[in-house]
């Protein structure tokens, strides 16, 4: 009946967005070696500024979200804990001011992002779903110049099973002929599955070390590239 | 036909969260008194600490929204501008902690909330429109004990007549049946206004020096307490 997914496994295709869609991380990690070099003169010994930060970030995420204040934030209290409060404050204003630099940087598309858009969104109807803040992923959105592929939007505070059931509702989309596209597993591919949906994981040279995972409970697909979707898609019928 | 609307102008109630439903404001006032009362001993001859923080925050807020993490940094970094650089390490892991501390704090519903909005909700649909960080934002509303009350709940990035209009669009909302009910004249009232719809102000102690404006370019009707709607409601016929 509908001409767009005649003949595929699937009705929609969701996709994440940062480091699926569009560069994201290496900002993060460019201002994690700065700060790194910025705090190791000003390190007690037996601390390692890096470990500090990631120990901060990953006992506030769950409090203060994915986004770049959150991310400031962490790093001006990693740099007071790891030099014993002995940091200058023109240090940690530096800090701020490096990662403030995120929010200005213009949206990166990744390689193959435009085709494969393209080609998805003339078989398949197609989904945003991405995490993070409010603001800054809305800017993202509209500056991508990719927005118009997506029949429906969503930015979510965490991409957990309730998330994905409550947004796929919404939109009237079926888990069981739905497919989400994404560079995480815990965050893009594990809720979906638990959901009776299909995961698609594409893999990206960063993955945030607060989201790799060991064991897997659950059978997905992974790709090497995003570019491969359409074929993929066009086999699984 | 509607049981629920039948005589009244309105089919549906909006309803602002923060310092309409619960307190919210009062917590960043009592954290700005700790950041005036840190920084002063440091602060130069020719600065006063609460106007750059009052300059930090107005510049930033576009960038960075409304949140607990966006007024964190902006005292972080008023701190370090207010003190040429020579504030503590210390002191500003201090006001971050302080800030943080407002993430803690239990929801407080103001006076009247929880008899206002079960009569209302008993003659109205009743929806809530709040603006911030979607993590805080969420935490918030699950702990208010007063989410089931509204049929639909939505966390916006700004609160503007775009905003409004596509919100309400996507519920089914005509906006010239539609009333806001908020502490914030500029993101409750006037783009509900511009888009056809009624603004019901009321009144909070403390209104955030940003959103202070002079000149009201729409008729509005101002209550100066939450429990007055009900009556207000029922003599809008």
């Amino acid at each position: 009946m509908n001409r767009h997914t005649h003949g595929s496994r699937f009705d929609v295709i969701g996709f994440d967005a940062d480091d699926t869609l569009w560069r994201n991380e290496d900002y993060f990690t460019a201002v994690e070696q700065r700060f790194v070099e910025l705090i190791t003169p000003y390190a007690t010994h037996e601390v390692d500024p890096m470990a500090m930060l990631t120990e901060i970030e990953t006992a506030s995420v769950s409090v203060t979200g994915y986004g770049v204040t959150a991310f400031a934030l962490s790093m001006v209290q990693a740099a007071v804990r790891a030099s014993a409060g002995q940091i200058p404050a023109t240090v940690i204003d530096d800090l701020v001011n490096s990662a403030y630099r995120i929010f200005d940087h213009p949206v990166e598309l990744l390689d193959g992002v435009i085709d494969t858009l393209t080609s998805v969104a003339s078989t398949h109807r197609v989904v945003m779903i991405t995490k993070g803040d409010l603001l800054h992923q809305g800017r993202k959105i509209r500056a991508s110049g990719i927005d118009h592929h997506f029949d429906q939007i969503e930015v979510v505070a965490t991409k957990d099973a309730d998330t994905y059931r409550r947004v796929l509702d919404r939109w009237g989309i079926d888990p069981t002929r739905f497919a989400m596209v994404g560079n995480s597993v815990p965050s893009d591919i594990l809720p979906v599955l638990s959901i009776g949906g299909c995961g698609i994981h594409i893999e990206y040279h960063t993955t945030w070390v607060h989201e790799t995972i060991d064991d897997h409970d659950g059978e997905f697909t992974t790709l090497s590239s995003i570019a491969e979707l359409p074929h993929w898609l066009a086999t699984e019928i």
